[in-house]
């Protein structure tokens, strides 16, 4: 599996406020080009705090990107994963409407009748992990799945772990033209952080866009 | 006066390990770049959670850059500035070694036994603002004694402070080909964050150095 992440951060290195509200870091140009970035996914993840904080839809927006799926034997939209592991996302959350096929990967320690619940919601459970969910086995099960091209788009608490794991293959961030600040504040990668062996990335592009600039890098 | 902020940090956003232990971020090219504004500087200014972390010099290295300074009628390095709202420098931290003259930025809070101590270690204790150092009227204090250009050098909070106090003119910003992660650890800009009104930045330079990039910014 070729696992992407995608963020935008402010200059400083947020995606929002101390107060997980969201903000507008990027523009029409960017947005635009993760709407592409999702047409060419067979999925796109997200932690469920982004599913909280933000309610997204993570469905493809462009018309002619549907099309050019279906064209391609896919289904119109890529399907949505949330990696879930205590089983919060609230069963009228946007991920659960009727636009794709979505998958909760949740820790094995999950009461049955909240995955029933999530079930009944239109949800594909997949329980791995005991009370965290086992990220590898995750990603294999979702493999198992057909989907060999996985987007992640936060939050950062995900993000963390997918590195800690080893299971990140690029990293795409827009840098945006401002300060966010606050020590508070959610970051492109949470977690407990690395202390002594850190990741390395090479730096593959760089491109100014919406007054910021995206950097693209690939994990070494 | 002029405030260039400049800081080297993590693809997301950090500029040490949750510990605080200080990484090499960037590499030789970078440091000479951070060398060359230094020496361009009146004084250079970190706040006293950097002095008791890494205990840096501050000073310029380049003997060339030195020279120049001299050619130019400038004391040979520029000046050192802490902010230290509760005089927490240790007497024996390298800032306050012999090679540059060195300000302290107090509250007017801190008690007199302190800054005599630090003022019998060689600095020049300014007290401004009650149990927090008022940073505007610092830096007023610090122009009237003939600084017009101010390197700031972090950490995060001061940073933040500076941004929150409008005093920002630049941000210079090389984001380093690693992921460091964590909550907890320093980011670019801490503090309590801003909530709605954000600085807005605009991109002025991207330049590809040791392995990263530098980003400039104005502050709008």
């Amino acid at each position: 599996m070729h696992v992407v992440v995608n963020a935008a951060m402010s200059a400083d290195g947020k995606l929002s406020t101390r107060e997980r509200e969201p903000i507008a870091i990027s523009g029409g140009t960017d947005f635009d080009r993760v709407d592409g970035l999702r047409a060419d996914s067979d999925a796109v993840m997200v932690g469920v705090g982004t599913v909280l904080a933000d309610d997204p839809s993570l469905t493809v927006d462009d018309p002619d990107r549907i099309a050019a799926r279906r064209g391609r034997g896919k289904s119109p939209q890529p399907a949505r994963v949330v990696a879930d592991s205590r089983a919060r996302t609230p069963p009228d959350a946007r991920v659960l409407d009727d636009e794709a096929e979505t998958y909760l990967l949740v820790g094995e320690r999950t009461a049955s009748e909240k995955v029933e619940r999530l079930d009944r919601a239109g949800a594909t459970v997949i329980a791995t992990g005991q009370a965290r969910v086992d990220l590898p086995a995750g990603l294999d099960a979702l493999e198992s799945r057909g989907i060999d091209r996985l987007m992640v788009e936060g939050g950062g608490e995900l993000i963390f772990s997918l590195f800690d794991a080893g299971l990140v293959d690029e990293l795409s961030v827009f840098v945006g033209p401002m300060v966010i600040g606050g020590r508070d504040a959610p970051t492109l990668a949470d977690g407990d952080g690395f202390l002594e062996e850190f990741p390395d990335l090479e730096l593959i592009g760089v491109e100014r866009m919406d007054g910021g600039v995206l950097l693209q890098w690939d994990v070494a």
